[in-house]
């Protein structure tokens, strides 16, 4: 069983002290583990998870039963549940990670110097990776397959709400990476609810090198207040589309629909439509009455009411700056490209930013000028995602440009240290 | 003339939030500038410095005044003083940077996925670098040009002491940019002593994207104890030499002596020599004796200090975790290449470590195993630097994992965001 169950935690401190030198000391283990012990790891707690579904759903209707007499609403105790769909997506999850290429250990740029020493980089593990997160309990699976397969170990702090479901998938990884060969500690799961646990997380630089919080703007706004360790936040998406006055009409109306209605609640949605002027009276009735058709809300500056008549809502200053993740979105006129970027660089989120344009030098000024994690040509924003780029997966989406900026896979989990081949040189 | 200082500072708060405002705007433009106007800016300032050297140096010469009358030491009077050396060793830094290529605005990994849309990265800027240093007056030309290559803006803050000086070097920092086209704001240096400036730098995340500090041990880890902003830190080098079994002798001499001897007062200079107990007898007492013809004191461990006799001196368990900076250097045995790495981990400080070794199986597992941010075989440890890595120039050596490890150059002040481009593309 897992090792923090067996730990007795009447000191929280001493007990998260104990846990980051377990999860420091495995570290070194994991870093230099092989390709095949981890991808076993991973098919092993997969396996695990498989044939101990019974438990895994006993365990989580510990949780649901306790959540439902604290009187958690509906959407809560939804994303809290696990049933056999989502053990199967965890299992699918934990064997598409398993079936990516190991980034560890990755040697690149070996160029002999002047001095005669041969200089590069091999890519490696941070070490410890804190994640910090809210119900959902398939996290607790996946944050700590890409960790794993990134060679880093694991310190996972899930909802409060969801602690029989996430010490009952630990017991899987656990049992997993044991019977790979690897150190238990590799992954561990925070064995108490005690709030201090956070606190104290994310201010053992000694023992956790990088956090990653999931969950709503608040509790990141919260760890970031406090931690001492480097944060890959993921604050919000303000994201925009800008239809250039030499945008194609119907790649406009078409990414200007999927960007809003395609899903309505996550961060890549865009929240405000930037329209050249010039096209505006031909362009936005068209594309209004199909928003309109979806029941989603239009707010739209003096202009922009004024082409729409009076079902737009007029907008107020404080639109801008809104992410409504919901049916509604708010529309401004601009004169011109320029106009649309300060408008961005005043009220984006350095999320995801989108331009229609049939015009190479305003494509090209718009990829180069735009401070976003992602900056679009004639493309839907929702497409910002590890899974539609590529990455195989995803761990969370940086709005920092620090180490990581954008959806970060297996690689932003990684650093890069420099290697030096001599053959017996000393410097001059 | 400097923006800053036309600005009253009697509200230390207000100054500081203005000028990080300032470079925040100046930074957009920046971000944007061409190659073209970079380089004619870097070679402005040059000139610039070229042309008023007698105003440099009357500055410099308020500085050193007022640092001979508060009676700072010999060794801080050097550091603080510009000569004609000096300020040709800028000039030369300015023009070398000038002629790096430009790593801003680089495209690159642009595939094709399955949905069309074709996903790559673009190089950017971080946004807006802080440095903060200490006395040496050069920093404020050197770090103001490798963030200006890299497209960021910078606000410098430098020791009080060189007050006059950095001041003087602003000056023709703005002028050489407004001469270019640039905004003068992308080159701000804090025009207080007040140290409250050096608390308010650190917790401005809307102004300030990253700081650097460059100064001693005890600069840096007050500033990373209370930054709300991402650090990258140089915190101190316990560098190591493993001498494995199957080391070739003469190799094995050779590199141990450099990286001890080459220089005693940097960061890359070995601390500790550990050897495989194997060959100790043949191996040390040789070394031992050129080591003690260049006045180093040799402190050793039970083993060692029984082959090299009494002047060994006993090595005490602080010895393993001290940055000497000085002729001293510990030595130690060990039974092979696991307790090397193990006393490594233990020990060292994560900067640079070096294996002599003719085993290939050694010398990739200690490549591989071994978390530094420099490893390496059959080298000196002195080799851990930008220049000698062909980074061009360093803006100072990382000792953190997250973002930039090792030698940080020109990369090191950028980030890369994702670029998307479609024909109309939306997600189904």
């Amino acid at each position: 069983m897992s090792h923090a169950a067996n730990l007795k935690i009447d000191d929280v401190s001493a007990y998260m002290r104990e846990l980051g030198q377990r999860a420091r000391a495995a570290s070194r283990a994991l870093a230099a583990a092989t390709t095949a012990a981890k991808n076993e790891a991973l098919h092993n707690i997969a396996d695990d998870l498989d044939t101990r579904r019974a438990e895994l759903i006993a365990a989580n209707r510990k949780d649901l039963d306790a959540g439902a007499s604290k009187g958690l609403d509906a959407a809560l105790l939804d994303r809290l549940e696990l049933n056999n769909a989502r053990i199967d997506g965890m299992i699918e999850g934990l064997r598409q990670i398993a079936a990516l290429p190991d980034p560890i250990g990755a040697i690149f740029d070996m160029n002999f110097r002047p001095s005669g020493i041969q200089v590069g980089r091999m890519r490696v593990p941070l070490g410890v990776v804190g994640i910090i997160y809210e119900s959902r309990p398939n996290v607790t699976a996946d944050a700590a397959a890409l960790c794993l397969k990134s060679g880093n170990a694991t310190v996972l702090r899930g909802g409060s709400e969801a602690f029989h479901s996430n010490q009952a998938i630990a017991g899987s990884i656990q049992r997993g990476l044991e019977l790979a060969g690897l150190p238990a500690d590799a992954v561990q799961v925070v064995a108490t609810t005690d709030r201090a646990a956070v606190d104290l997380m994310v201010t053992m630089p000694e023992s956790i090198d990088v956090i990653i919080p999931r969950g709503g703007k608040g509790l990141i706004e919260r760890i970031s207040a406090s931690a001492r360790v480097p944060v890959i936040k993921h604050l919000h998406g303000v994201c925009h589309v800008y239809v250039d006055d030499e945008a194609d009409p119907q790649k406009a109306f078409n990414v200007a629909l999927n960007a809003k209605t395609q899903r309505y609640g996550t961060c890549n949605t865009m929240e405000t439509l930037l329209v050249n002027e010039t096209i505006a009276e031909d362009f936005l009735p068209g594309l209004a009455a199909a928003y309109w058709d979806r029941d989603v809300e239009l707010r739209g500056c003096e202009q922009t009411c004024r082409i729409l008549g009076s079902d737009c809502v007029p907008a107020t200053p404080a639109d801008w700056d809104e992410e409504y993740l919901a049916p509604i979105l708010s529309i401004r006129l601009v004169s011109d490209l320029d106009e649309a970027m300060d408008h961005i660089a005043r009220h984006g989120s350095l999320h995801t930013e989108s331009i229609v344009t049939e015009n190479y030098s305003n494509a090209r000024r718009f990829l180069r000028e735009v401070d976003a994690s992602s900056v679009m040509v004639n493309a839907s924003t929702r497409f910002a995602d590890g899974f539609e780029y590529g990455l195989g997966a995803e761990i969370g989406i940086s709005t920092d440009k620090f180490h990581a900026r954008g959806p970060v896979g297996l690689e932003g989990l990684t650093s890069v240290k420099f290697i030096v081949l001599g053959d017996g040189h000393i410097r001059q």
